[in-house]
């Protein structure tokens, strides 16, 4: 869902599809970086409040995981996202209650209710509380290492083609029949106890108590858990009230089993989550726990296995506030609050020792250009003229067509530094950086003249301001388009109306982690590095993204292609 | 309790006090900028988690209203500090639960428990919210205006003298005993209903029916609300399916009268809060509307006390998602979380309209020297270099001390750029930026040298890290401590030990929104100048904070020295 959200917003943001002729003119004005990266932190933002019924939630997930750059007025944008996105899921709710829409649309807007529970809890059910969060940690942050390694070996199997693809999607679905078939066999069949208001066993329809293969008035409780949706078997483990339900045996066999049918169905190809199955894990651990320490805790099991989702959740992804709301809008459960952020961060804490969050291992994985929210440590004994590489690009202001054309032939960078030269000015100066796309946009126009002087603004004329606005992945003009003959190679074109004349820049002594910081604050794409000494050309290098990664600062090999989604 | 949050962490980020012999050694870590910062934020958000009894929304408070510059360390930190404070408070309320701490610690963990409401809404309360959130936005903006006004003219009379400050506490206090017991006897008294199960009239306590001056088995239901204490008024107002216990009369003079009351007791010397009176106003609001719609809407009066609540924050404070947390922990009804966000952007939207919310105008106000998060329009057309002004001091890399010792007596410069020159450097070339204080303890250090000539590192032995570490307020070393003699006057010292050689820098043709931007987000105090074209001086000025307001730069007068607490 949050995948989901996050697509339909960069599809806004690309303007709509061209291909499928759903595009709007109106949609132009969010054809910029800017825009574009907003709609998507709302998309995402909408789809975890779709997702689990957590409008707030929603909205903290995109602040503390989505959005590494985060502006004030993107709190309450994506605040309005997320509240048009619970109005008309109550809506539909509503219209959904008479039954119109089949199973589809089932329950309220909290999905797993559990408010009505006493919350007295004393100093020894912290002690189980803590020790809860210490056990949840270490097995949430061994998750995550068992993700990365399965991630790895898929995506060398992934990687092999369709088939192989198609063939490890059918041997984990076997497998996953298997477990969930099989395994209740092994366990005895249970009486239905006798206080009870619903039917048991529910034949034919999901509920608590699954008849399996056990005679009449008896019921299969690890059957209970696997032949159902998630939904309702996390709904079975949090229940209260309800100790002797689910046996030792079930829930030790059903944690392990679901623990690692989680690990190994992440990231095949086919769309599934992390959310949901390290919810039912973590809550199935709990309720372990709870029923082990008994005994010793008044705390219901069915509190104990929402604490120990709590505390899985705490230990895969390392959010805190964020996973905090959420938990609070799916159980309904405020005086549990205490209880849950204590677990959240004791399960962090613990996890952060070992490994970091999954996402960072994905993003990671995936060999895609993150920037760390903080600068390296060895970034501090470099300065930024270490770190800028290769032979600088640049050109002048009124630079001839053929100079520009071999410039982008040759190279792939997306940003370019213009110098002033004489006549145009007294001594070489720096004017500032012009985008690659710009660039194409500028020399499709064919707006050249013969003599190498400034046109000025005049040839702004013929440019509309959209033009130039961004267009959609792999829509924008590539150099392939350009067609050029050879008298208009000799000529000339002022770039100056293009450029940016304020780019940021830093002295080529600055050390790197504060440029680091910069860019990363500011969200930049492009750091001109200029000289520290007079009489040395204006410009030293540019820093892009790039040069902030480890791998290419310390030539580390980067790990590329993992077919990996984020839902 | 925000206020005292914020400043027991300044207190701490300060190493304690010295005079009050409250200091520890651990302490001098914090003792800088970023920790103390942090710190503060931590104190409010754990304020707010206290007072409100809402941990999360304390979180999100620090991060949508009090940091100005936000880390993504600092939610987890935030988060832990009130996450601490709940569980503190949690037990503490276990302990008083048994009456040990007499009226204090009353009420659970949610202070206006409204849970067991149902919410069915239809369209036409969907209208009755937005019709109730569209005015609550007005109201509150006019609530904005008046507080703006009465601050002014109490800090003209503030500024008088502590007998005026006392007179003024007293009229207003008489002010309010006089509508509180005068206005009660206007209104009828209401026979008790039938069905209750508490005493009525209530005698001696506190509680829903105060029976005032009226006969037997009657109250008096505005002296209902006015002679109990906040919370137990605002319980009151909150309550569901009472209908009938507040006359439409007497809800209309409660609000009036809490309206205004609230704006003249802001800012009197006596510690008062905004949204303890905000909420009231609020919920009387809300309720008068809700009898008013009563046969339009099946919401409860109670709901629309709520709503109405939401509405008025979100008119005068203009906050989102922490208020609507806020609230959903005051109220613990999750169900009606579509609405309140609702009510809160519509609120918001319509306020925004007329004018800035009330933090923000009381920052004005006192004309704290706060950086707007967007620069202003103006700006765009300015650059850098036309900002920067007064004749810039600069020091050499070895520098004689009575130069150094006349700068700091003529000026009140935090900072100055350091210039290397021959014979230490080819040409002069800019070093880096020192500071005031560190200037004062190197001073005060008297490492000095007879001839020009760079010491190096070998002056840092004399010193300890924690020595430059940022003292208190008032407590740092004062240009008066310094103590020199004619000698030492004419010998030179080693800045360059001190100096932090990467200073963010901009081109003076940045444009001036640029900077402010590059300023804001990085959270920078100075930002040096430099210039475009060699041969020049190697810099041009430095921005600091004043640079960016637009009084400074526009002319405008400032209006100084308001006393009010933000609470």
């Amino acid at each position: 869902m949050v995948h989901t959200g996050a697509c339909i917003a960069n599809l806004l943001g690309q303007g709509g599809s061209r291909k499928y002729h759903i595009t709007w003119r109106w949609l132009r004005f969010f054809k910029n970086d800017r825009d574009r990266r907003d709609l998507i932190t709302c998309g995402s933002a909408a789809g975890v409040a779709a997702a689990f019924r957590a409008p707030v939630g929603g909205v903290l997930f995109a602040l503390e995981e989505a959005a590494s750059w985060w502006r004030s007025a993107l709190l309450w944008r994506t605040f309005f996202t997320t509240a048009v996105v619970a109005v008309v899921l109550r809506s539909c709710i509503e219209f959904c209650r008479s039954g119109k829409c089949g199973l589809f649309g089932q329950g309220g807007l909290i999905m797993f209710d559990i408010n009505s529970a006493s919350t007295t809890y004393s100093s020894a059910d912290l002690l189980a509380v803590i020790f809860l969060g210490v056990i949840g940690g270490i097995l949430g942050s061994l998750y995550n290492f068992f993700i990365d390694k399965v991630l790895r070996a898929y995506s060398i199997i992934n990687e092999k083609g369709p088939v192989f693809k198609i063939m490890l999607v059918i041997i984990i679905s076997l497998l996953t029949s298997c477990c969930s078939y099989g395994l209740p066999w092994l366990l005895p069949c249970t009486p239905c106890p006798a206080y009870l208001e619903e039917d048991c066993p529910t034949v034919g329809r999901t509920g608590n108590f699954k008849n399996f293969q056990c005679p009449p008035n008896q019921y299969n409780d690890l059957a209970s858990l696997f032949f159902n949706t998630n939904d309702d078997a996390i709904r079975n483990l949090l229940s209260l009230g309800t100790v002797k339900e689910f046996h030792l045996s079930t829930l030790f066999v059903f944690f392990v089993a679901i623990y690692f049918l989680g690990i190994i169905t992440y990231g095949i190809a086919i769309p599934s989550g992390l959310f949901i199955p390290v919810i039912l894990a973590g809550s199935s651990y709990g309720r372990l726990v709870g029923r082990l320490l008994g005994p010793l805790s008044n705390l219901d099991t069915g509190l104990f296995a929402l604490l120990g989702a709590a505390s899985f959740l705490g230990g895969t992804m390392r959010m805190t506030v964020s996973l905090c709301v959420i938990l609070l809008e799916l159980t309904n459960n405020l005086l549990m609050l205490p209880l849950v952020m204590l677990e959240l961060l004791i399960s962090k804490t613990v996890a952060d020792c070992f490994n970091r969050g999954v996402y960072d291992q994905i993003v990671t994985l995936k060999g895609l250009p993150y920037m760390e929210a903080h600068a390296e440590p060895y970034m501090r004994n470099l300065v930024a003229g270490d770190v800028v590489s290769g032979p600088l690009i640049s050109f002048n202001g009124v630079e001839k067509v053929s100079t520009i054309v071999h410039a982008l032939k040759l190279t792939k960078h997306n940003g370019f530094p213009v110098i002033n030269e004489p006549p145009f000015s007294e001594a070489p100066e720096l004017s500032g950086l012009v985008l690659r796309s710009h660039l194409l946009v500028l020399l499709k126009g064919k707006k050249f003249t013969k003599q190498r002087v400034m046109t000025g603004l005049d040839i702004m004329r013929k440019f509309k301001a959209h033009d130039f606005s961004k267009a959609g992945l792999g829509k924008g003009l590539k150099f392939e388009d350009l067609d050029m003959n050879d008298e208009e190679m000799e000529m000339y074109v002022d770039l100056l109306p293009i450029t940016n004349t304020s780019p940021y820049t830093v002295v080529e002594t600055m050390s790197l982690a504060k440029a680091a910081i910069l860019f990363r604050q500011l969200g930049l794409r492009h750091l001109l590095v200029v000289p520290k000494t007079p009489g040395r050309p204006p410009i030293v290098g540019i820093l892009t993204r790039h040069d902030f990664m480890s791998e290419h600062v310390l030539g580390l090999p980067t790990y590329q292609s993992t077919q990996v989604d984020k839902g």
